[in-house]
């Protein structure tokens, strides 16, 4: 009856946002979420600063700047050059998430048709939001190490003309892994010798928890002649402090930023300056440092903690590398069974994770699934993968 | 360099939030903005429902569901039930302000060279949403009875095939007029009649100072055999308790409202949930009763102000309509002075308005202009009026 815009006839929603459903029984452990864990959320820290906040009360309930508070701007300022990264307030735009400074490059940037490249495997929402711009996708393949930059070097020789590349190149969501210094470098080469603008996808980056610590894209960039004009960095407080803020920025060339501003006006004329004011007040206080000391520890415990468990009740079911930070567990079943089945059986048993599927362009590879080790604490965890063991078994039979 | 998106090639930026540089000055007098009294935020109320909310911490930290806490929902539904409009959970998508559930419907229901109606003038940031979603533009006449009802039936009928149709009836924005109840319950029949989505944009409508209470199109449209399944009904926090809020709503029919649903995944995940429980907490408690009825009196006062002052001042060189509600004031200048040059000679004397250019989707008439008297107080309001002779003055020389 109603005549929707193409994208949206038959639309595909998020296959990790459409598990959510099952979080509301008590007594499911879900590995399916990137939710980060609740008792690692600085509960008082954050009432002290939404106390501070509130003390300009005028500045938490009336209309802020659509790109963003002037005193979360200084903070992202100071928190991005603790990262390596000297920005200046005119290249930032505050975001409803990191999502929304995804959707906003893609307003600017792309035209039904135009060529964007992914990793693959990765984000599924971000896959989604392409498909709404009307971009054409391809994948490149990941490592290990990260992207395959001689895959992408050869794609860009036979002649692609690519408007952006996605990446999240510091413990990718889904795969874990960790990008090379030398593919870094190699990326912004090309970024910068094909013209086409590299989106590095960086919320993750502060939560390392083992191995050398390596720069991110943004701050590699002004080593490589020509690649600062090339590089928009997205971050976000939602794994560090919290996703209930909804605070998130872009870094980003001044003519990308502006047009980002102009198409942020009409897409939600601003974010909350609310919490815009408890998190500038947040990172301020400086409570930022040994907070993410604590989250790092506590994550640490738990991605060992899975890969344990899961190394030996599955080991002989399933391939995965170990991660050095991040959130997320990325595995193959052997033996070709399909993650959606095993999934099956683990939902009548109380566990849950995401079927890899969704998080490939094409040719989804039915065998891989995502497992976060974030939200469920150790003993869930354990927990949790006897009932996938479990699961495991049933689908054999 | 870059190679942008068509609409972002050369962005058309909000003449509205394009003034905003001006208000840094503190000797500014604005009435450009559609900002609301910070002397009428009930921030004693805030506060305490912002205590009572981060009682429960992890509604506030935690990602939130993208259509909206069942909290804010409820209280939505409870709401609006207050002004005859019962509707369901199903039906509601939480929004970053109404212009978040506008651009949500934008993506789902325009593609490029879809056919899009709105009222003359209208709101420009709409009309930049429009064009970013690739709308083709059609204006119709208004008088002080709302859009001609008339005129849209001629155009319906020669065969035109709009997508939607965008007014704001209650308290126009610029216009201050309020749509007749004859010609609302006109427009749901051609909506149901010919099938396009009628997109009621209702910020103001609990801000009547004076005259008889309308119904809203989504209240009447049971009334109307099958125009229920054509009207988007959008609403607001931000003018009634604080913009800062960022919570607005959209009630839609359940297939659009899925969709806008799954539109707004990769559009930010979700509107924060902290603020929604602060919004949650603050309906709950039945202050917005009292507090609105603090508003109107405010808002009463201010409008009988601005208008008065404008008769006596200039009531030779601008021609308006006093409203019955709302936050604008709607002119036009005699003897064809642009209101453009007008304001060249108003910001030299720290006193600012909107002109009226931007408001029109074609042949824009250069001798409108909109002035709020919601934000500046009664002193303020005099002053700038008596600032705005000056110009006037100046500007005949």
């Amino acid at each position: 009856m109603y005549s929707f815009a193409k994208a949206f006839v038959n639309p595909a929603s998020s296959p990790i946002r459409d598990l959510f459903k099952y979080l509301s029984d008590p007594e499911m452990i879900s590995f399916a979420g990137g939710y980060p864990d609740p008792a690692l959320f600085d509960v008082t820290g954050l009432e002290k600063a939404s106390t501070r906040a509130y003390a300009n009360s005028l500045s938490c309930l009336q209309y802020g700047n659509t790109d963003g508070t002037p005193q979360i701007k200084t903070e992202i300022m100071r928190l991005m050059q603790k990262r390596s990264v000297v920005t200046q307030a005119e290249n930032i735009v505050v975001t409803t998430g990191s999502q929304q400074a995804f959707d906003l490059l893609l307003r600017v940037l792309i035209d039904e048709g135009d060529l964007a490249l992914v990793e693959n495997p990765t984000y599924p929402t971000n896959i989604q939001a392409l498909r709404v711009h009307g971009a054409r996708l391809m994948a490149l393949p990941c490592d290990a190490q990260g992207l395959d930059v001689i895959a992408l070097e050869q794609l860009l020789n036979s002649g692609a003309r690519p408007k952006l590349l996605y990446t999240v190149p510091t413990f990718g969501n889904p795969s874990g892994s960790c990008m090379s210094l030398a593919r870094r470098l190699r990326l912004l080469e090309l970024a910068a010798a094909h013209g086409f603008v590299l989106v590095e996808d960086d919320p993750y980056g502060d939560l390392r928890f083992s191995g050398e610590s390596l720069p991110s894209l943004a701050a590699l960039a002004p080593q490589v002649p020509g690649a600062n004009d090339w590089v928009v960095h997205m971050a976000s407080l939602s794994k560090i402090v919290a996703p209930g803020l909804r605070v998130a920025w872009s870094v980003a060339p001044a003519a990308i930023a502006h047009r980002c501003y102009v198409a942020k006006q009409s897409a939600d004329v601003g974010s909350s300056p609310w919490t815009q004011s408890i998190a500038a007040e947040y990172l301020a206080s400086d409570a930022l440092h040994s907070h993410l000391d604590r989250i790092r520890d506590g994550y640490r415990q738990k991605c060992a903690a899975l890969c344990q468990a899961l190394s030996e009740r599955l080991g002989h079911a399933l391939h995965f590398e170990q991660p050095q930070g991040g959130m997320f567990v990325w595995a193959r079943l052997s033996h070709g069974l399909a993650a959606a089945e095993l999934l099956k059986h683990a939902l009548e048993r109380k566990v849950m994770f995401v079927p890899g599927t969704g998080f490939h362009v094409d040719s989804p590879d039915v065998t891989t699934l995502r497992l976060s080790f974030a939200a469920p604490s150790v003993v869930q965890i354990r927990e949790g993968v006897d009932r996938l063991a479990q699961a495991w078994q049933a689908a054999q039979a």
